[in-house]
């Protein structure tokens, strides 16, 4: 990285309490940073922290020149106030792209975000990758997080995909979605999305991370 | 007004040139602002303005402490840059919600946007008014512009609707459309949306205000 354009970038993560998952996230982004020449800084709080100890870090980040990109590892514990913390990351280190001025970015026309969520992103890389046309195409959007569900929607739509974005209040989920030729799926909830509520030749992306029960273990 | 909240609002308009459904828009908001005890300001400015010129009355406006709203009447001339004119609205006073904070508030869950563009607003009124249920429903809108479609779109799904949105690249639009118990539809084409498009009780609110030949007229 350095070689290339001259200063080694830095990602730094926040990490609070002990999610095995959020975990795993972390690792991964650590090892990908390695691996891509970029330095990782990380702060672990413990669970109970306070509010005010995630806001002191973020700010001691957003103060440091070394660092280019913030990341706080979301499900936060729930006595803290997300949308307080999350605003508090500096709009040019969001590299997360979850402050809401990027999100209102992302869904207006003639208008680009400063960073684009990496999970929805990916979703979209993977469709070009193999070629998947996305213009015109049916799309059906399962789940609305901030974080996936909703960039995912809009990122399709800004590709002019027709959209659909279905959730836990929509009746009869498996009508609408059996209609896409696109089908993002990003829900907590295993084995929601049957083999039936898939038109033949329908292209899916399963982005939910669920531990699901080996029914072969001992 | 001043009766009830103790002081008399200030709604700011920017006109910039004369077309002519712009012209009657500002004209209504005036009546509307006198009718409601509000006070009216007005800046009209000729087609061939600058840039510049524009942005000195949005800053004289953000500081008139006596003006509460600003409104930048849209479309702007073809020679200006949209989003430099509309970020430039404080935050505060961006009583038509075109900032993309709040763009971006309105699509995320558990954020509230400080204001919500009126006609998508007003549609959602509508609806409420005329006790037509949206949870749960299969809505349909038609159009994706930064003014109607997407925040139309984002408020639907706020309450909790099924929600697609339809537009130019959309192959079929009548068959997605058919299936909607509510229609918005925000398109700059008059005579689109045929009768065939329409489910029989569906509920559709048609937002374009286009100049239609009248045939019987001498």
């Amino acid at each position: 990285m350095k070689d290339a354009i001259g200063v080694v970038p830095g990602l730094a993560v926040i990490l609070v309490g002990d999610k095995k998952d959020s975990a795993t996230y972390v690792r991964n982004k650590k090892k990908a940073c390695e691996s891509a020449g970029i330095n990782s800084f990380e702060v672990r709080l413990p669970e109970e922290s306070t509010e005010q100890e995630v806001l002191n870090a973020i700010s001691a980040f957003n103060d440091d020149a070394s660092v280019h990109g913030i990341l706080v590892q979301l499900p936060l514990p729930s006595h803290m106030n997300e949308q307080n913390i999350l605003n508090a990351v500096t709009i040019e280190k969001d590299v997360d792209g979850f402050h809401p001025l990027n999100s209102g970015r992302l869904a207006m026309r003639g208008r680009e975000p400063l960073f684009v969520p990496c999970t929805p992103k990916g979703c979209i890389e993977l469709l070009h990758r193999y070629g998947v046309e996305i213009k015109g195409k049916r799309a059906v959007v399962i789940g609305r997080s901030n974080i996936v569900g909703m960039p995912a929607a809009l990122l399709l739509q800004r590709e002019d995909a027709t959209v659909s974005v279905v959730h836990s209040r929509t009746k009869n989920p498996e009508e609408i979605t059996r209609q896409a030729d696109i089908i993002i799926s990003a829900v907590g909830q295993p084995n929601m999305v049957k083999g039936s509520w898939i038109k033949p030749g329908a292209v899916i992306i399963d982005v939910g991370i669920n531990p699901v029960e080996d029914e072969t273990s001992p």
